[in-house]
């Protein structure tokens, strides 16, 4: 087949510009690759004249991003624009109903509409690849849906917002406290402009509930996602964890249960020889496990213009060479709803408090957690900060509800400051 | 499409036996995600009555492989006997006669008869696919040439022999010294018949070959794979090594530089902070560098009947899903023959040798390093070991041709001991 692709671009910044360099440069090369051309004809984006460093003034200009997507000259609409609604639902929507496959890096779009989109792409015969959307530069979509095909998934985890693994891996290395890091961040230009959808945890969340839909075959449901964000991590955290050989990551997991499927996308401490521990700054990692495979690692650049450049060409190239799938790798209508299921899997927790320092006031805590069942694996009191005591619990494995319960009768105790920090400790 | 996908398995080891596992156990999720049924219809191995813990009584059984290959109700001829030569090649190339898709997990035919075999398949319109061959249960090169086909590749990097690991890990970990390792590697049964194939990175480099060509669109060259086997890393290597914040690995790189390909398999000394340096036991790396991804690094189990069986069956689905790319991404007959280039880019060095215990004996080393242009960073004298000064040095940036030299007018020098060992130091 030498008919070229022809590709309609939405949305001009980092990642549209970087799609555009690599059209242009390598033309032979993605021709070569696809046995056929991979071209350009026509843009959208907010201004027309801004100078992005590269030529768009051959590609056909709409300011509506609708009618772009209904061009006729138009094979597959690439979405780079972003959020999960407005002009991106729209102009998606209106390229399934024009025909056109759709290339996205728009996770939020996809975990609101992922499923609603996927069926009617579906039923017009259409593709969504959305490789970009999902930790950047690794091809974690690939490996999941296409290499991983032969698998039943167990586990699916991942350091998915860079972000939050350059602020936490920051204040370890420079010994800062959140505000400080967070601060730096943003003068940076790492977060986004409402900084609670990276350090709230919900772009990640996002990603894991795109990964969870693909893993094991069920409708995406991203309000299942059980949300935490590193809002309330300190760096006394950081170091205490070190000390007990452990780092904290924004760490999205997805597994099956018996009790249904779990979404957590919470700080957790993982060991620091781990691949997850090790990882530090912007980068990504995602860890997933199969019955078969065991367990396959994936590291690299979670953003930037090259890295997601990169996911969206993949996508690209997939559709150029032919290569049709589903959007969550089976048909949409055949994805069950997933019965969702709040952090059933027991595991370790480490607790943090602030305890009054008053003669009994550990023997309360330890009491209260007997009591509910809590078992303790290490103690620490540190030393006193003014009147208050800091405090640190490592538990044995104990199911969320059982901890849940423990931290409310915890919290009615008078010796009690402030509702105490609980992480999870992830066995990786 | 509902048609099933027939496939006929030759070579029921410890991979066919997990295919016909996974084909067998999984039957509904596999047709769900390819959309239509994977089956088995027959199969061929040395012996047709060995316990294999799987039921093979409903296949159609075939003594010869070609005749298998060259079946009607076979669509895909599943190869998994291994040898560059022999029955894996003459029912390979059967299988394309015959107008069957082939999937292999054999790196040594593909190393050796690659370039053949795909030209041979292309002209028949069928593909040949390798997952399996190259770091196991690491979907490596799907991700390489789908998910990172908008890239031009820059250097590709692996850990891709899981014994050598698995040697030189427990050399540092147990302090043992190689002879005693080997043996226990032997005993445990990771060694392959000749072991040469192992140690000697011979099953390493036709890895490394394999994804040479990919990367690059250059036809195979496993005969411009410079080798260097682990064989005279001796337990000192590793702890001054260490000593120096270094691990040594059996690595394989692969880069274009403006003197040609350059294909090295070679002991190298890596950061042990890096993900390569941190890579322990029989675990298999890869690293994919490409202009607009930057890095990616991949890790998974390199061997064994699960991990390698999903390999093997990635590679089915995709041809059950109908996805169809030529042999290394790209026309066989469009692959330019690479001009091959030997360890052109220059690399700090680590040498160990052993010298004479004489006055001046360190000084004629280094004088020799400075008349040949090899500057030296460091420089360590051990204990005398009898009469013999255990020497290490570190050079700054050299070509392995000027090392080469260098060493070759030390070994002319009366107070050497042995040929020096050098070992690159590879920027990770």
């Amino acid at each position: 087949m030498t008919t070229p692709l022809r590709l309609g671009i939405a949305g001009l910044g980092t990642v549209g510009t970087g799609v555009v360099k690599i059209v242009r440069q390598k033309a032979n090369l993605l021709a070569e690759r696809a046995g056929r051309p991979v071209v350009i004809t026509a843009v959208s984006a907010r201004s027309r004249d801004k100078d992005r460093g590269v030529n768009i003034k051959d590609y056909a200009w709409e300011d509506d991003p609708v009618a772009l997507a209904q061009r006729d000259d138009v094979d597959v609409f690439v979405e780079l624009m972003g959020g999960s609604d407005g002009p991106a639902k729209a102009a998606t929507k209106a390229a399934i109903a024009a025909g056109k496959d759709v290339v996205t890096a728009n996770k939020a779009l996809l975990a609101h509409h992922g499923q609603a989109l996927a069926e009617a792409a579906e039923a017009a015969g259409k593709v969504i690849r959305f490789e970009a959307a999902v930790a950047g530069g690794i091809p974690v979509i690939k490996a999941l849906t296409e290499g991983l095909a032969g698998n039943e998934i167990t586990r699916v985890m991942g350091v998915m917002n860079g972000t939050c693994n350059y602020i936490l891996t920051r204040m370890q290395s420079a010994g800062l406290p959140y505000a400080e890091v967070f601060e730096e961040a943003n003068q940076l230009g790492y977060l986004e402009a409402d900084p609670t959808l990276d350090v709230g945890g919900i772009d990640a969340g996002h990603k894991l509930s795109l990964l969870a839909a693909i893993a094991f075959g069920t409708q995406v449901d991203f309000d299942a996602v059980e949300l935490e964000g590193i809002e309330r991590i300190t760096i006394d955290d950081i170091h205490q964890a070190a000390d007990m050989g452990y780092r904290i990551k924004l760490l999205g997991v997805a597994q099956q249960t018996g009790r249904g499927l779990e979404q957590r996308m919470s700080p957790c401490l993982v060991p620091d020889t781990s691949p997850l521990g090790q990882l530090e700054g912007g980068t990504n990692m995602c860890v997933l496990e199969g019955d078969a495979v065991e367990q396959i690692v994936l590291r690299g650049p979670g953003a930037g213009e090259g890295p997601t450049a990169s996911a969206v060409m993949g996508d690209v190239m997939d559709i150029a060479r032919g290569f049709r799938l589903p959007t969550f790798g089976q048909p949409a209508t055949s994805l069950a709803k997933a019965k969702s299921a709040h952090s059933v899997t027991p595991a370790p927790y480490y607790l943090r408090m602030a305890l009054e320092d008053k003669p009994g006031a550990l023997a309360k805590i330890a009491t209260v957690l007997g009591e509910s069942g809590v078992s303790i694996d290490r103690m620490r009191q540190y030393q006193h900060d003014g009147d208050t005591a800091p405090v640190l619990i490592v538990t044995h494995k104990v199911t969320r509800a059982d901890l849940n319960q423990a931290l409310e009768a915890m919290a009615t105790l008078d010796v009690m400051r402030d509702p105490p920090v609980a992480l999870r400790i992830e066995t990786v």
